[in-house]
């Protein structure tokens, strides 16, 4: 923990969203952050009633995001990061006026609503040497990182395929009770950019595979549907993958399917072993290797790994979901105090994910929806 | 039961063969079949010692299926059935040496190597009216029986998608242990056909598929991999499916999949509920509907459906795989005592997979091997 | 193997009984044993019946166990062994009869109706060098023979504590349907004997406790419970059990307990390890060493145990309990050929469960139900 | 959320101390409550410096919670709710220096060290009419709560048994690696109170077999151990129970289990359903109702409840246990609220096991150390 705590900004996740009472916790819970400006929601008076309810002073609730990048930036104690919760399409827009001026960027996913934008912001962060975290949360759960981990170790061989689906049911609950088209941003391409389910959640299936197993995507055929009337996007597709490495992969999303909650899943198979895992039981990790029983990895195994920081730095008791997002946090903090000082991060904070990873989904997300329009052909992202 | 029990001959199944003896247990569970003749193995000393060991008398174990089909034809008490086990290159040959006979035909599955033999079998069993079903067991499964009468019922509204996985490592463990290339008979392409692990598993899974919803395939993309170097055939794959209703599906069969004994799953997604099943827990159909609680349906909610003849008829209790078998035996006898009767057969037995989808298995796994080899092309089953 | 095979007789089991089914077909899986005579129901006419479907002689159906008994004795081709599966106050005077004349015995659990008669019959299988198998069935999975072997082998330490369940519902559902008292033979105490629940499945959790660890029962504390009116014996009931090594235990039983088809799990801690079990997943043993992760030892384990043997003889494949009974057959069989022979059964055999495990849980069962009197008093089984 | 937000203090959870985190992010989480003041550690240099972090003002930081009462009481701006997390002997005095300047208590569990240091509280409270709530936090978990709501509704009929486990097996690690005798507090005696495990995690067991059901203990027959030379406690135990209404249940806590990280389970039979559930899947509550299949109940299933209000509250997302503690701190906003203002409180909070709810699961391990020390007679709490 630095003794200097870094001032944050928010843009959206005001009242009633459960996504800025997650940064906002998550944010405080090692103590490197301040919370002091946002831009909450999206009417002055909406926006004032959320900054009272998390506690800002007055005069630093804006009415805009980008009243609020030139007012923090006039302050000699504005934001020096700020986080990024509104619906896609703002996400570029918001973090270009603060990059800007210098501030840091914590951008939830996915990082743009299309892959142009995405381009551009790591133009961007790359001129102006912006730490850019993107939360793809998932990656901050200790058995996504032991994964990671261990798929890049060897212990599995060469990696042959790797299978990775999204699935929730949410969209159906919402169209049996009689949703309206676009009466849900997610459902609104204006909004939620190009693509719909395969970007909300697909985008973090996607990640994952790339994540853990540092393979690069060579091309995507993907075939993704839009069942019923009430979204102009895709809530459900399938895809083929094949990676530069010569490993396959299959990814699965889909917001239609009762019954689901959130099970998001991961198998990763290799020459000599694999490793599975489900956010449904987020602290399992399943390793199997050739001729050996196979084992149940666990936070405690973090101990008998590289990873053993984990735990001395408290992020286990506190459950998967709420200690991902605080260990990107504390990750972000590392970064941005490392690039003051000039120093490289530490070995965790490295394993953040951050405008690259971000970028390259955007790829993804960008061919897999010019497949799916060229009848799943393959495409190689761009 | 039948007081008149059907005279069942085998072709393999010998010594060693697991399967052989699953299928002689299994026709013997029900009574309705005495098992009298074979041509167990491929020499003929393996194969009096298997027939030895299986009970038969010794002028009924025969040195060859040619010779088999030739001398029960000439008994008054030959065989009425012949169960088919061989490796897959010899299913048409043997079921078309029996069929010229008028003998019935229980075979394993894939019902044959390739497209053209099975659509032969098909003609040729549709001009001698024989019985022909073809072992996809998990069809016999209570579970799965139920899972199709509530899909088929419009319980789950407007079916969109199925995702069906066939996963298994023991070719993992073997290649490690060092199998050569055509050391097994599913690693060579002259007797396992124009696919190998797509053909041994990843036929259950689109059979599956089908058999619940009652969908027709409209075109399929694939991509098959053969990875390590003993085998000559696909060992790991995924494919995408469109449905002639305009449904999508995935399809993911590997062999290779450490970690995997036998994990063969199903979901079914529709406008208002969904259907999930694994092998695993054989006994749980997983329904969840739209506006409702999820539901565990075991064999004990048979007593709630239509198939409530399931237990009556004293298939529960023993485990699955076996039951599924005697089942399908069950449903051979009462299929073969109908049509020797001129009547229709029950409704239980009419549920028994037959050449009409062993066919449609084989253009299924015709038209996946052409589109692996156009890149993942979509082709239509011819 | 062995040519010549055991000529077996059964008294009970009889038409409308699975475990007939289940037994019969247990004893044919290896080819080691010829069913050849029965007294298979308690009305002549039933039985004969019964014997017809099973395939019998008419001459060798029999109207009562006594006729049967006499009767086999006196052909040179009479029953060797006999397998007893009727309602338990028939086991002993059946096991008796037969035993007079030297036929071996296997025979359902619980052993007898009480103690008394389980302490005769031990004390006559020693007189008479009879061979008498109960049919713990569960010993016979593969994965809690294997438990057995980790467990005895050091592996865990000093085993400190033992717990075992085995909860049923299917008593809920008939009384929920109106059965009626003594409706059925379980719940009638002079045909079940001294307990109900307890006999029929707590049986079942005391061995198997006993059959993995070699603990050995100091005293045990019992609360039984009937609940409802429609039986006279205990239908749920926990109990505090000691061992003489000053290892604890608990054990849970009931057919009650709504949501549970057949709930049967162990678990055995140790000093440095555990090992937990559920026939829910019989092929899953969970094995915790303090210091590593935790590992799922499967029948693929078996090729790196003592117990490889166990695949060899070809008892995968088949599912658990099917297979586990035709384990219990081959175990008669090699038991039966060994004592002919004047020689030591095999190791696996060995490790078959016979009287001496029978009377140890007849015990326990006495002394629960002293304890279960006595208000839970601990009581020392006699 | 109240506009006034609650004065709280916290006497323990400084630095290293996972619990203190997450009671200080809980009263955060709904903006009730503003953390003001704290005796942290047990030296004034180490509380100084968790304060700190913590984000107290200095001067608020206190060598002990004898002088934080007495300087907090004398300031206008001093503590109205203080949060007890120390050993369990320091309990009692907390609350009752804190109880004397009429300050509400939200205590850690076990409530005291032991009985009679309960009831001296009990009684305080009442004459002082402090709010007291004991953070027995699984009581706040969603589906706990549906389950409650279920129980006591009549849907299971009678209730007949209740059966609660509390697994945990780091103490066998702890041993393994060397753990000296009273290292840690829980090993002692003088510190931990009259119970080891029975208070620590059994105390929860036997809280939601009352909490849920309503049930009142007539008497328990416990059998605790103490295994290994580390701690001078139970650390293992088991204990059959027996309600005032004729139900019976057993409780088993260990925390020498290996394998078991934090298996916390509980499971009600009534005579027309059950309810079951497991920490380990929080989200997923098992009804089973006679002639119905199984249903999973989840969070969502709160929608069709009378805790709607659950979700409406925004509870849900983040996960169980974090939001469970959130909970408690909402519920203790509200009765201090109700309290202050004279009025009952809404019918949420009142849900939130208090004092009574202490006492009576002190009066049970009081009993329960009884009982065991006493060969397990049954013993009646007094």
């Amino acid at each position: 923990m630095t003794e200097h705590k870094i001032r944050l900004g928010m843009v959206g996740g005001g009242n009633g969203s459960m996504m800025g009472d997650m940064h906002r916790l998550a944010s405080a819970r090692n103590g490197n952050f301040e919370f002091v400006a946002g831009a909450l929601s999206s009417t002055k008076e909406r926006a004032d009633e959320s900054a009272r309810r998390a506690g800002l002073a007055p005069e630093r609730s804006y009415a805009s995001f980008e009243e609020m990048a030139a007012a923090e930036a006039a302050r000699a104690d504005g934001v020096e990061a700020v986080a990024i919760l509104t619906p896609n399409h703002l996400h570029a827009p918001v973090a270009h006026a603060f990059m800007q001026h210098g501030v840091h960027i914590i951008c939830e996913k996915p990082m743009t609503a299309n892959r142009a934008e995405a381009e551009e912001l790591a133009t961007l962060a790359a001129a102006r040497d912006t730490i850019f975290l993107v939360t793809h949360s998932y990656t901050a759960f200790p058995m996504v990182r032991r994964a990671r981990e261990i798929a890049r170790s060897g212990a599995l061989g060469d990696i042959r395929s790797v299978r990775v689906a999204y699935l929730q049911g949410w969209m159906a609950d919402l169209e049996h009770a009689g949703a309206t088209p676009q009466s849900n941003w997610r459902f609104d391409p204006a909004r939620s950019g190009i693509a719909g389910t395969l970007a909300d959640v697909g985008s973090h299936a996607f990640h994952i595979a790339a994540y853990i197993t540092g393979l690069e995507l060579e091309a995507v055929a993907a075939d993704l549907s839009t069942f019923g009337n009430f979204s102009a996007l895709d809530n459900d597709g399938s895809a083929l993958l094949r990676f530069k490495s010569g490993a396959k992969g299959s990814l699965t999303c889909s917001q239609l399917a009762a019954g689901n909650a959130n099970a998001f899943s991961f198998a990763v198979y290799g020459s000599i072993g694999s490793l599975r895992w489900s956010v449904e039981t987020p602290n399992e990790l399943h390793l199997a290797t050739v001729g050996k029983p196979p084992e149940i990895l666990t936070p405690a195994d973090m101990e008998r790994s590289e990873l053993a920081w984990w735990n001395e730095k408290g992020f286990t008791g506190f459950e998967s979901y709420f200690a991902a997002f605080a260990r990107l946090y504390a990750d972000a903090a590392e970064l941005i105090a490392a690039r003051k000082a000039g120093r490289a991060p530490d070995a965790y904070a490295a394993l953040a994910p951050t405008i690259t990873d971000g970028l390259a989904v955007m790829r993804f997300i960008d061919a897999a929806v010019r497949s799916s329009k060229a009848n799943a052909a393959w495409i190689t992202p761009e």
